[in-house]
């Protein structure tokens, strides 16, 4: 390619370019069109998302213990009733009285006057279309009325009109309305996390951003469950030592604000984050970087109050920069209370409270009703007073003595001291609903940044970590000769067998096999040549230095671990060549 | 639990309590009322899901080198006219004009009437109904007419009406519209394969066997792309010589057939099945035994005609045998032909055919039409009439002697000799629809199989092949000591961080922590003791003999993995206690 086509085109273009030819990712449908919003992994591309997904498991299966289930994506309707999402899940539309096309009124508005519309309402977003006479960027027709869409994808389940549901658009509310047994094979012990990673839906209206906005894309989420009077995470590793830029709703407020560079541990100091959100971030960015994302390119960002989801009281998102659309959120770490578990017991009946023992029984204090006295004094209101003052607890008999205050539809009434009896209560434990911080990834923008991070524009190809590569291998044979062919297909076989991802490649010379692995990011390139048949050798070439060593037959399986798991210097793996 | 109770409950009443109970297994949306057709993995069902889809990809990609691939689930209408999926994925359907009930019209003849149902018409069906007065099955209600219900999720991809969307009822279409990309990844050469593990779904009518008739399931299909002419797959693995049970069409047809044991290379030599039918066969079958499915329990039925998808030409199903439910399909392999590439060729105005190069070029005949005299003769039809006979190709040149008949808008024409010339072409390839052989597994049946088959209902346990187990080892301190505890920590992750899947408990007897374990099938069991602490020893239990051996701590991670990849005997694996 020349020089000036390569510059001719942006960093997507040129990522997505090599992605579509050499099979990483590509649209979905092409035969019949495309449909926007969803895109194939191809055969490279899968290998990708499923060392991605193994690595998040590593972080929060293995190292923090997590549990993982797997539920269906598809969910009846009362699920999403109770969580909020038939209600809040919408966003503004607007669509072209000519054309026909729709569009994402806040985002229209947000191009056309260059404003920040997010959380502004449908009338305000109306006002302004009218007031500025904005009209279709596609063809310039009038733009129709404003009107909330939701976002999640409906079906019927069953025959005829069935029961509604929902291709779910978080895979967490499985997690909520699973709680109780969860919460038993956690053997009832806070704080917990359980994980889930699998395909999520939102039926975005003009989804324009490739594969930065999809319709159908995988989540990997946590919902870590705290205890609310105690809300911390102590978490198994350090993460809270790792600095990061911090870009809170201050500095964001500020015509001058900054992103404020920290360590974890002191923005939880400071207050600037709570102590599990600043964990989790502590965590995500160490994982970014370790898939070779660049440290300087990733911010914590926090949620300014009216682009929160309705279940969030404070959210942070993990932002990396890309060449094309700035900063992208790949991470979401939210502060969802006890919202959701809260809902689904007042919607399903089901208790969905967590029990703490205490270490000894506590004494409190309670009034029990004398409906003798309170009958004659209060008549038909006696019953529901009566109920109210059996709620109340007091650490002391004091507090109780001398009369009562409660509320009854709405009105304060004063219950004198003597329709009521003071009783000494052994407490066990108390019940209360667990707080859940959610960690909250995506999978397919990580993928994404990762390919356009490990992208080296210079040379068109990728430079992954050895560990993320796709393929971790390439095997040729030095010429098209049967015995070296014959040798170096048996060299591939027995390191896919060790579990390496292995290429053979016969085709073409070895220049070019070279060169078609390095576009791929293949790390290591194993050369079968004369000397290989003579002494049991083969070179192995190191993709970043174009260097090779040349090592025995037998060590080549530990040698490429070594150098995959970063234990070998390559220099040190064999004689140079 | 007494002798009694157990004797009350059917096998797969047992597997569901414990699976249940233990976190294999829960039905979704319970707290809702539940989601009859959709079941939740908990932490080790999402282990043991998790190692038989590996299990599959060793066999599948790592052994065969089929490329694996990730496309959406949610796919547009376009693709399920072409597939055929919106004309023929149906089933025919009834309800109770009382109760409102729903059910599947051939499965209710079949139980009302037993006879076998599948594949008659809907006329039949209907006439079925009215001769026998058959009634609901739940209140005995008259029964409504006999329709045809469209197995697929429907929903709207877009705002408003959008576009139809299909949750795809196979993950296999998105393979098929991408074949053209697909076979460049293959170097453009036949037989090859790719395969997706993933999300299907299927609106079931009335579904009522549990975990074993999903609405939401996990396939693992493998489209293997053969070419016409030479409709072999040369697999890599010697499957060929397993032993199995057949049941083709023939003996199901009999009165008093029966299944036809044999090796599958004796079954594709006497014809009973296609050779590369057979190759999956085999694969099938030593894949389920590996997975401590009984051997005995295991055949290859062939599809009668009528049971045939719409796009099968031929089609054998996988069957295992299970306690209540008798044999049930696990997996199907179908022969597609070139059913789906053509279609979607046809449908989409897109080439998906291959291109053969020939070792040496061929020489062909063709008439090259001559316009100046087909003008004058034909006028208007001239230019279609040139275009067919553009199309015509011959062995030799006396073919094409003396006039051709050529079709034109339904009509035949005579073209006369002096109207074309005979031209000799070099022919480099040839240019065919590859057929199509589909092995698809049914994730969940499979793993329904293996909780029943690896049961043992005498103890209530699982023993599960100890690769297979979700828990590999249990790691118990034999007192709550606090030494024995710390050491017993960091055992559990140390095997953690060697990749082993781990569970850590201190609660209750080691008796009771044996038994537990135990009930989930964990293999092998590691206890810490007093003379760990003096020496740093620990012994392992075995599960099924409970028998223990003392090893030292610092070899424990390379004798684990030797038992469990069965490198090792137990007994050898250190001192008896």
């Amino acid at each position: 390619m020349s020089e000036e086509r390569r510059e001719d085109r942006d960093l997507y273009e040129r990522v997505m370019e090599v992605s579509r030819r050499r099979g990483f990712l590509l649209p979905s449908c092409r035969i019949y069109g495309g449909a926007r919003g969803f895109y194939d992994y191809g055969p490279l591309g899968a290998l990708l998302k499923r060392k991605i997904e193994e690595k998040w498991r590593e972080y929060y299966v293995y190292r923090e213990g997590f549990m993982e289930i797997e539920a269906p994506t598809l969910l009846i309707g009362e699920v999403f009733e109770a969580s909020g999402h038939v209600d809040h899940f919408i966003d503004p539309m607007t669509y072209c009285r000519e054309c026909g096309e729709f569009f994402r009124a806040d985002h229209l508005v947000e191009e056309e006057l260059g404003i920040d519309a997010e959380g502004l309402s449908i009338e305000e977003l109306e006002r302004l279309i009218r007031e500025h006479d904005l009209r279709c960027p596609e063809c310039g027709g009038e733009l129709g009325e404003v009107t909330e869409f939701n976002l999640m994808f409906r079906t019927n389940i069953g025959p005829k009109e069935g029961r509604d549901g929902y291709l779910r658009p978080e895979t967490a509310q499985a997690i909520f309305i699973q709680f109780k047994d969860l919460y038993r094979w956690a053997r009832q012990r806070l704080p917990f996390g359980v994980v889930q990673i699998g395909r999520a839906y939102r039926n975005e209206i003009s989804p324009r951003q490739g594969v930065i906005r999809l319709r159908e894309f995988t989540q990997a989420e946590a919902e870590v469950f705290l205890d609310p009077e105690d809300k911390r995470y102590p978490g198994r590793w350090d993460y809270e030592r790792e600095r990061l830029l911090f870009y809170p709703i201050e500095e964001q407020r500020k015509d001058d604000g900054e992103m404020l560079e920290m360590r974890v541990e002191e923005a939880v100091e400071e207050g600037l984050v709570s102590q599990p959100i600043g964990y989790f971030l502590g965590l995500t960015k160490r994982m970014l970087v370790e898939m070779g994302i660049d440290e300087g390119a990733i911010r914590a960002r926090q949620h300014l109050p009216e682009e929160r989801a309705h279940y969030a009281r404070d959210c942070w998102d993990v932002e990396v920069r890309l060449d094309r659309f700035g900063w992208v959120e790949v991470v979401g770490i939210a502060d969802r209370t006890d919202y959701d578990l809260r809902r689904h017991s007042e919607h399903s009946g089901e208790d969905l409270r967590a029990f703490e023992e205490l270490d000894e029984p506590r004494i409190v204090y309670r009034p029990e009703p004398i409906m003798e006295k309170l009958g004659p004094e209060f008549k038909s209101d006696a019953p529901k007073i009566a109920e109210e003052l059996r709620r109340i607890k007091a650490e002391s008999r004091e507090e109780l003595e001398g009369g009562l205050t409660v509320e009854v539809d709405g009105e304060e009434i004063e219950v004198p001291p003597d329709c009521y009896e003071i009783v000494e209560e052994k407490v066990t434990g108390r019940r209360f609903y667990p707080h859940v911080v959610e960690p909250s990834y995506g999978i397919d923008r990580i993928l994404y940044c990762v390919l356009e991070h490990n992208f080296d524009p210079e040379e068109g190809m990728f430079r992954f970590p050895a560990w993320l590569a796709p393929i971790e291998v390439g095997v040729f044979p030095l010429l098209k000769r049967d015995d070296m062919v014959r040798y170096a297909r048996r060299i591939a076989r027995e390191l896919r067998e060790e579990g390496f991802t292995v290429e053979y490649d016969d085709s073409g010379s070895i220049g070019r096999r070279y060169a078609r692995a390095d576009e791929i990011g293949v790390p290591y390139c194993v050369t079968v040549d004369h000397d290989t048949l003579e002494e049991d050798t083969v070179t192995i070439r190191d993709r970043d230095t174009t260097e090779q060593v040349r090592v025995p037959v037998d060590e080549l399986p530990e040698i490429l671990r070594g150098l995959i798991d970063g234990e070998i210097e390559f220099e040190e793996a064999g004689e140079p060549v």
